[in-house]
């Protein structure tokens, strides 16, 4: 009987956990999910799944946990999976993750290969179902010779419509320390044209591209850090545009440009005394001295902003001129920004989430010399009590893959990531069953 | 008969040396000058001063020379002086330099003492003569019982009106790579009536003051990286407001704030294929992209510069669009941006340089209770061939010290920067002979 070891029932493994609940009953397999807290553990499984208490600094239950296993998936923070890849070594287990390859992990591609195993990376949402989505596309346009000239791909975790009570038209649906640093210190890095370009931090949020996505309505994204490392990964050396950004709502970088340029986003330093510190206090300390103008009034004056532009809603409904205290020790600017906004944006029990993805592809139609202009996109969203898009749209493809590699549907062996077809043709087939489904938009541009 | 040993006869040590040649002769002292390169010691020193090469890594020599000085001033990299500092404690030599003090030589301050030596770090310009000037002024209102509430301090290495014939009224009088990474990455950090402020370095050269110095016309000045560090220096404890700052002419602060807007100040990062790259290509990295548009035109637009904007010609001036190749391997943009601007900004032959002062006092006055404000200001237009205003600022400081501890006239053990009493006093007053002189001006406000 084949064993299933899930290590860490954070946020994103609910979904992963049930989808593989239901599979394992077709399959007679059995799960055993470990957590360090057992709660956490015991609210996501059902009957017959085995819940248990796991330390990762225990190497000797991490060793006979998975010494037991057929396939191991790790669900803990991404400095853990090295740690989990040796003992899977150990024991010739194979593993799955939904985080960034690590360099540790690539160096123990030959040992994999040698004992024949599999490990597959990057196999969530972002890392994951953008690169499937992406690669089947681009293999499409290459087999039917056509030739690509541009490929853009954007993702983004906001609020579900249903739930949006708020003008910057954004909750945060993952990791807020990531979505503050977003960018940070930069420079953001693509190719337009065969020209490589780079946007300096203080300019990423004024350079930002529109885009409608169909049955989502319309959204607005930023660039993000690094686009060239996917020309490799995607196989795209020659084409002359490779861009890849985050999706929020439309105006909410002009705002958020804002908190960049009064530099309230930098986690460099630690501010003095941020223990005793209000909201206002916070954002003062990025303001000119006055006598007597308010920190209002010096905001606006500073950045131009006019009476009756949207920011000031924005700004205001945020609480940042409020009298609060951050409740910071130590803290960076961003981290107390971090602080200031998890009182607003902090997704609540009953709101739903939303994950929206958009690829754009051009290429020149070997046939008709056309130019042609290719969308992509999809967009899911949540359910309450935790049930999130992202919960989902991050453990179903690692489900869909862990059932696949048990019934021998994927039959590979050696490191990978999800840009091959023995891996992305049959998880998008099933995520297609499941309700994830990209809708293709062409537009032809006649020379 | 007493030695003064000089290691190092860069660009700053030509008044140093010549000073000292003029002291030696009255007070009979020999003078001996190493630097690796023989032709430059050569060039500084007259007759009997006695030139020799240098290599710091010999520490053999270096224990020799030492031995046989009475006095060691250091002109070598900053990094060097900790092992100067070491040869002497061996030897029991006192020593001298402009650089700041490091943590290194703070923590010889007991073997220092318990030997009787003098170790005298931060006496050249800035830091030196402004540390010296300044607390003069703070001593003298303090001892006349009235309250400190702000002191502000800019210093600024021009080039001199005779010789400026570019918009920016700007060459590189001192280190470039200091001048194109002033304030990098930030933030400038001060304290202003009472309020700890801090200004990103994205803000930071369009947050600048004004000032006039007699004489020498009207500045600008943008803040300093940090100005806190001031206030356990200057004992200000308490002073409501502390800011130090750079000095430019006006208008420089507003174009240089493109560079930064662009990201071509950046050091953090190695641009791909910088060795072929034309300075039009250069920064044309950094804008979008547009099918027709010229650089020029883009740069223009993304900053909203005006057809009648002086910033037009000063960028123009410099060069930046043209076909020249920038030639620098693997730079950073900051790499780049300083190897363009030596083409336009390198100082000649025949340029003289300006090094100006500037500090502001505000105190209440304890008799009358007015609000008063003090300025104190300097200015010094320095000579063609090398003779700089930077050089003259820098050397004399430290030869002055030199020629006072050797004829008794500073009696002092430990490790100190110049800001008490027994050194600032007869070291400005030769400074003043000299020509190196400070104007007041008072402005007294009623209430």
């Amino acid at each position: 009987m084949k064993t299933i070891l899930i290590l860490g029932a954070g946020l994103s493994s609910r979904r992963l956990i049930s989808y593989l609940e239901e599979e394992a009953k077709i399959h007679h397999w059995t799960i055993r999910v470990g957590d360090r807290d057992m709660e956490t553990v015991r609210e996501k499984v059902s009957y017959p799944t085995q819940a248990f208490e796991f330390d990762i600094q225990n190497s000797l239950q991490l060793a006979k946990e998975v010494d037991s296993a057929t396939l191991v998936i790790s669900m803990l923070p991404a400095r853990f999976h090295p740690l989990v890849a040796q003992a899977c070594l150990k024991s010739n287990k194979s593993m799955l993750t939904a985080s960034y390859e690590s360099p540790e992990i690539r160096l123990m591609e030959r040992e994999v290969q040698e004992k024949g195993l599999f490990f597959l990376n990057e196999i969530g949402l972002d890392p994951g179902i953008d690169h499937m989505s992406a690669m089947q596309v681009i293999e499409r346009i290459r087999n039917d010779g056509h030739t690509l000239t541009g490929f853009e791909s954007f993702t983004g975790g906001l609020v579900a419509p249903e739930s949006d009570n708020n003008p910057w038209h954004y909750k945060f649906t993952w990791n807020p320390t990531n979505v503050v640093l977003a960018g940070w210190p930069g420079p953001a890095q693509f190719i337009q044209c065969g020209k490589i370009k780079y946007i300096p931090y203080s300019r990423l949020f004024r350079r930002i591209e529109y885009m409608d996505i169909e049955g989502f309505g319309r959204f607005e994204g930023y660039a993000n850090r690094d686009s060239l490392k996917y020309i490799e990964k995607y196989r795209l050396q020659g084409v002359p545009t490779v861009y890849r950004g985050t999706l929020r709502r439309p105006g909410f970088s002009k705002a958020w440009d804002i908190f960049v340029q009064l530099g309230a986003t930098d986690n460099s330093y630690v501010m003095q005394n941020s223990e005793n510190m209000t909201h206002r206090e916070f954002i003062n300390s990025f303001l000119y001295y006055h006598p007597t103008d308010s920190v209002e009034v010096k905001l606006y004056r500073a950045f131009h902003i006019d009476q009756d532009s949207p920011l000031i809603e924005m700004l205001e409904w945020l609480g940042i001129f409020s009298n609060e205290k951050v409740g910071v020790k130590d803290g960076s600017p961003a981290k107390i920004l971090e602080a200031i906004l998890m009182k607003k944006w902090k997704l609540m029990e009953h709101d739903k989430d939303m994950v929206v993805m958009w690829h754009k592809f051009n290429y020149v139609d070997c046939k008709s010399g056309d130019e042609v202009e290719l969308t992509s996109s999809m967009g899911i969203i949540g359910e309450e009590h935790g049930n999130t898009a992202m919960a989902l749209t991050v453990g179903l493809p690692l489900g869909i893959a862990a059932s696949l590699y048990l019934q021998d549907r994927i039959k590979l062996t050696g490191v990978f990531i999800p840009i091959i077809k023995e891996i992305y043709e049959p998880v998008l087939e099933e995520l297609k069953k499941l309700g994830i489904v990209f809708r293709e938009k062409v537009i032809e541009k006649n020379h």
